[in-house]
């Protein structure tokens, strides 16, 4: 008889024990900061309606949605009233026609959602974190996979900068308690990049700007050069940008200088000076935090300050990043509600923390101890044993095949990544004692029952 | 301008931040007792293969899968040479040229596929937990979603009963962690089944026979009968049947006398013999082990001890079960291994434990402390302090909006749930006290700076 091969899906992983373990060390890290600033637990289903999503990504990103074939009988919406499928429709225009339904993209727009349709509930500032899968259709390649996680931080309903400088000092203390202190915060703020385009005069093609400005890090000046020509802007133009965004790097007051002729560019401004200034006072802010008015963000509906954080040495692009946006749920009724978020990349961070050997030494993902099997006779004191060690809060279990040779329970202690293997045999039941081998060391101890 | 209602999909939830807590601690709870039982975590994909989904469910199972809309060009597949839809195409011929993936439908499976997959790596017996959502095209109806939670505990590779009597154990503490004292754990086997229906002349339709009785719970004995007769058993075989589960209830000893001529009944009989001796000695076990030989579990991958728990006065059917299965993994061509699993029904629990209000008070969704805002110049220091106050653990935030009048404060504080007020403004900052308010008691305190 034939079988099916055990495969996972395209871009799909398996998380096995120990890779589950250092994921829950990770996840468990940021959700103990993120209560511990005040922020509040949401789930929301990986399944949203169609409509939900469309149109919330671009094209790129609506081509990228999992849809969920309707049940039942899905080609009926595609039969015309001959009950034939007509030559006219195509994949594109037979698609609603069959699903009505996909999977999360981002943890953003279902946050959005949430927010419009619980606004009655809801008190504003509304703090919430969520740590949950989402799903995209891209092509899988190293690093980049269709089922990944994302672990998302916003306060809604509230304009108060106050709020940039708590998630900042969140991303501080979230990449300390990784150990990844030379992380290095970047911050700008799309008003800057504004007033930017209003001096150089390209105001009106500040989408287009900002899109291919935030490939700068990929591509380099001369690439986002390049397509900004293709993009139409002119030569004289480019010059000019590109002398902006390869001069020697200023700070705060000579930027507030080239803007002064720009009324949303010196507002940004503004808002850069109050984070900065309230970062200063707080003596364990010990992040660097650097200006880089280059920072773009491609997401068109930032509005504010906008972050990224890097590590330098990993060879990797931005760890966490977020921003401020002023119309988020507008999409959804909820109008003029500003927030301000951040996302950390989950599945980059397990990555170095990989690389850099900072995951703790024992994330418990293997039992303790092992109470070897010596036979049937044994089994109801040892299974009342691993009760009473169970009990001290200790992970145990009784290797129950009272047939297998003691070799072969070793063996498989040795490959289970079990730490102790506890005997009580002939001679231990007659002592009294119970004999624990630590497997690493090979240490043997003894300990009266009593005393368990 | 339109916007989109912004709704959740049909049969799906949301769980906003009080849900979400409660759920976490339910998650817990469970995760903590698999983890001293020496439970290993595994994660495995939302989307698999269809070919490792269909068919492990029956017809109606197939039905329920959500199944993935190919990307890009997905109607290519159902076009003829000559560029149009033929008309012999169905729904479900179709379905495999549209779709190659689906949402997993249960965590067995995937765990089947993944002990497979991973057998040359794995250390057998193999003791894994899995804590995931599942995905039904079920009619969603009051309790049942088309996204919910299995918690699933399985030790596979291992025949001894020891196995049973450990998810026995885990069955005990879980529910009265939860505070469910009650719980009565309903056991049975397969292999007695077998037995009565050899005993009973109707072995040749075991599944059939299994199938109905499972429903007893649910249509009554009557119920049941009738479903036989429409199934093709005789009057005179239904009557035997009815007899044998009409009986006064009868006990291990007498369930042996009466299957002594069935060696597969005899041996079931046995096992159960084993399971309730071997917990007569663990004197933590309180919980109300009941011999049914009624219980039959739907699912037909079960070869011996089943079991399920019920919570008398709860209004509900089982919120957990399991049993031992034998050729779980023989689909995905690793045969002849067997294992034995339990489920809990996580979303029946969480309602009784919100019915019976045992939920703890505090399960730490809203913020310990907020601190009132009483306008930019106290910021800086209010920053400062808050840092303090998180760093001794306690969850903590500014108000952040400075131009708020302390009143609309104090309304937002209450809607939150923030438990306490910390008050920093004038008078305090002269005195160089933090005032703290309980906004349930009222109670104010007064604390000096430096004690922060």
């Amino acid at each position: 008889m034939g079988y099916v091969k055990p495969a996972t899906a395209k871009g799909t992983r398996d998380f096995g024990p120990l890779e589950s373990a250092r994921r829950t060390y990770l996840f468990e890290v940021l959700k103990r900061r993120f209560r511990e600033f005040g922020f509040q637990p949401l789930e929301t289903p990986a399944i949203e309606r169609l409509d939900t999503l469309t149109g919330k990504y671009g094209q790129e990103g609506d081509a990228l949605l999992f849809k969920i074939l309707n049940s039942g009988d899905w080609m009926h919406g595609l039969l015309s009233a001959e009950g034939s499928v007509p030559e006219s429709i195509n994949s594109k225009s037979a698609l609603e026609k069959v699903s009505e339904k996909a999977l999360r993209y981002d943890l953003t727009v279902p946050f959005a959602r949430y927010v419009a349709q619980n606004r009655h509930i809801l008190a504003f500032p509304f703090r919430r974190y969520q740590i949950q899968p989402v799903w995209r259709a891209d092509n899988p390649q190293k690093g980049r996979y269709r089922e990944f996680y994302q672990c998302d931080a916003d306060i809604i309903g509230s304009n108060s900068l106050l709020n940039e400088v708590d998630l900042l000092l969140l991303f501080h203390f979230v990449f300390s308690d990784l150990g990844l202190n030379n992380a290095q915060i970047r911050i700008n703020n799309r008003k800057v990049l504004f007033g930017i385009a209003e001096v150089l005069g390209i105001e009106a093609d500040f989408v287009q700007f900002t899109q291919s400005l935030d490939k700068l890090d990929k591509i380099g000046i001369d690439g986002v050069s390049k397509e900004l020509i293709n993009r139409g802007f002119t030569e004289e133009k480019v010059a000019e940008i590109k002398q902006w965004f390869t001069a020697e790097a200023f700070d705060l007051e000579s930027l507030a200088a080239k803007l002064v002729s720009s009324e949303t560019g010196s507002r940004g401004v503004e808002e850069l000076r109050f984070v900065f200034s309230a970062l200063k006072n707080v003596k364990d802010f010990t992040t660097e935090l650097v200006l880089d008015f280059s920072l773009a963000r491609g997401l068109n509906y930032y509005t504010g300050c906008i972050f990224e954080v890097v590590l330098p040495g990993s060879g990797m692009g931005s760890v966490a990043a977020g921003g401020r946006y002023d119309d988020l749920t507008g999409i959804f009724g909820l109008e003029g509600v500003s927030g301000v978020g951040i996302s950390f990349g989950a599945d980059r961070i397990y990555d170095i923390l990989l690389a850099r050997d900072l995951f703790p030494a024992n994330t418990g993902d293997a039992a303790e101890l092992m109470f070897l099997n010596f036979g049937d006779s044994y089994v109801s004191t040892l299974v009342e044993l691993c009760q009473r060690i169970r009990a001290k809060g200790i992970s145990a279990f009784v290797y129950p095949d009272s047939a297998h040779k003691i070799s072969k329970q070793m063996t498989y202690a040795n490959k289970a990544g079990v730490q102790k293997v506890a005997s009580y045999g002939e001679d231990e039941a007659k002592e009294g004692m119970l004999v624990i081998k630590n497997m690493q060391t090979g240490e043997k101890k003894k300990h009266s029952l009593t005393e368990i």
